[in-house]
């Protein structure tokens, strides 16, 4: 039986998901525009979901949550709206990021630094995690966008949104955040939050790849990157919608947010024990200290041992996890965990990262400690960096 | 039972279109590029539903074919392309496109002229397809893209692309084609097509809407609508994908290419004798004659009679039908039927469509006829435009 480790980028589809999407799947259901039976039994479907992901992050009714096709989608609606919007158009000249977002908003970011506009990266501090402080250095009256990820997918580090927030309020310019990592493992209540736009991604969610949401506080505008229209007004989000993916999403939102206190203290004591018997073995070190930490992720490092080598001697012994030195969340150009703590440099292609889901088990855990004790030894036993040491 | 005559704008999911994607809704798969066992069955999955959209359309190993979320996504990939690459950099001032193209393309070139782009529409004729020849009276050094869509999918007029085709060669002009209403329905082989993008869309293919693709062919190039990378390169589409979809669509592409024949003769015969029952109701009319339409495809118009009121009618008897009246396929400032064939302009609001599948039966045409005969003259009985007459 497989031990699946590797939860920030993709998750089992939960059997109660895969519930919610059976009736779209076997049945029949039309246009959600359509006027006729089979699209009202779509808009039922759609509406339900949207009134899950609604109340399960708290957002008023104000304000608008519209469904994508995951993460990088909202992501760039968000930066391709910002860009045709502000930048294009001359009216603000910055955005601030920070360092280590992922792909879809590095990349995001590069593209507008091509423009001509000015890109601040955050900097994280030791600890993995972004210093909002910095936001103070970097904002300006034109300032477009700050986009800071509340929870860091490939180290479990926790931003201090809050503090972030208030800035932002203070010379009003929008924050949005990349909540990918961060539903189901931390609290989130958007009411009061300040937090101006938010992704929402289905796969980490224990729903299938390819649905997410973008939600939008109200007053906050957004020029579409699918556009679309129903009944000659604009919509956010043209094209036909993957129902039966809204239908797993609004599942799995409410599922994530009922699961959040099993996430915060029975999975937490799960990736606990691994991260106890990780830190026995001798050359190793886990990033972002615990209490900064998302409660499933756990990231670490042993030295004078190749990731990609530990990858397939793990998946030899039917476990499976990332490591941000073989297949980074950001692109090449972010920064690497082991150079924006300031690490060993000679780490950066040791590290090896362990994301669980609630449906891990003790057994798995414990399998998987001694898997990596005999792996990480084997490595070791004819790894050139070794005989450097 | 519900009879179901709305499939040009979503369609049942065949039942072997579900089970190819069961295994990845209900197993554990991970991301594509994740370096451990559950990324390669992935990755299995995806190159095997790429390798059927490849045979099915005849697409040669040198060109790309990318999977979207859908129709809308890839139409929208082409035109931002278009603005970025030709458009904004001013090496390019025109794009061309059909009169009665779908939202997202209407959408697209309105946002062209926005920014002073010279948008052409291209006229159909009065049997409801583009006119190819007039490709000649708009084409320039300076145009940059030239789409039009294979079928329509409100009238299921099939358009001239070869023709078109060749134009566009002589001028080295891109050519896009949404084929949306096209695969499955008539013959495509890319090779030799002359087409550089095709738009293909899942919802109108017996799979979930949701997923989609693009085809580019060799030497097109295209920038990405949704950044990603791999290993640092530049991917043309990035973020989570759809998986269980794409499996799907490979599956539904493959098997609307082997039903072709069926569809072409069989559900060809089906619509033939509903049009038959139809054209024999007083003050009735079929746009686009036979032999250029779709065979699934019925699109007409009854005098004196409301199609919103013919909809609800038809809904009682639990046939799902369609209005261009009600909700078009394309925006509301594109070309509507009506005007665009210059029939009787009080037809206007009185159109309705049936679009079929290869799941209705005789039964069901029958029950259809019956349906409409009765409701048509129900509602005549009273309507206010009936007394006008």
């Amino acid at each position: 039986m497989d031990i699946y480790l590797d939860n920030n980028r993709m998750t089992r589809v939960d059997e109660q998901v895969l519930s919610a999407m059976r009736p779209v799947l076997e049945g029949e259901y039309g246009d959600l525009f359509a006027l006729h039976s089979a699209g009202a039994k779509s808009r039922k479907v759609y509406h339900e979901a949207l009134d899950k992901v609604y109340a399960s992050l708290h957002a008023s009714s104000d304000d608008t949550i519209v469904f994508t096709s995951g993460g990088a989608e909202s992501n760039s609606m968000v930066f391709q709206s910002t860009y045709l919007h502000y930048i294009l158009t001359g009216r603000k000249n910055n955005v601030i990021v920070g360092e280590r977002e992922s792909l879809s908003v590095m990349k995001a970011a590069k593209f507008l630094e091509s423009q001509g506009c000015r890109v601040n990266y955050l900097p994280v501090n030791s600890d993995g995690v972004v210093e909002s402080e910095r936001v103070l250095d970097y904002i300006t009256p034109r300032t477009a966008l700050v986009s800071v990820s509340m929870v860091d997918g490939e180290s479990g580090a926790i931003n201090p949104i809050e503090e972030i927030a208030k800035i932002c309020a203070d010379f009003d310019v929008p924050l949005h955040c990349d909540a990918t990592h961060a539903i189901g493992k931390i609290d989130i209540d958007l009411q009061d939050s300040g937090i101006d736009f938010l992704t929402i991604s289905a796969e980490t969610l224990h729903a299938p790849a390819g649905t997410g949401a973008l939600y939008i506080r109200k007053g906050r505008e957004l020029i579409p990157l699918i556009h679309g229209e129903r009944g000659g007004a604009e919509i956010l989000r043209g094209g036909p919608l993957n129902l039966a993916g809204i239908a797993g999403l609004g599942k799995a939102v409410e599922l994530a947010s009922d699961a959040l206190s099993f996430e915060m203290e029975d999975v937490r004591e799960l990736r606990d024990s691994l991260e106890e018997s990780i830190s026995g073995i001798d050359g190793s070190m886990v990033f972002v200290p615990w209490a900064m930490r998302s409660p499933n992720t756990l990231l670490c490092a042993f030295e004078g041992v190749d990731s990609e080598s530990l990858l397939y001697e793990l998946n030899r012994d039917s476990i499976q996890a990332y490591s941000p030195s073989v297949n980074p969340y950001g692109n090449w150009d972010s920064k690497s965990i082991v150079k924006a703590v300031d690490a060993d440099r000679n780490l950066r292609f040791s590290t090896i990262g362990f994301a669980l889901s609630r449906f891990n088990t003790e057994e798995e855990m414990e399998k998987t400690a001694e898997s990596i004790k005999r792996a990480v030894e084997y490595l070791r036993s004819f790894s050139p960096s070794e005989e450097k040491r």
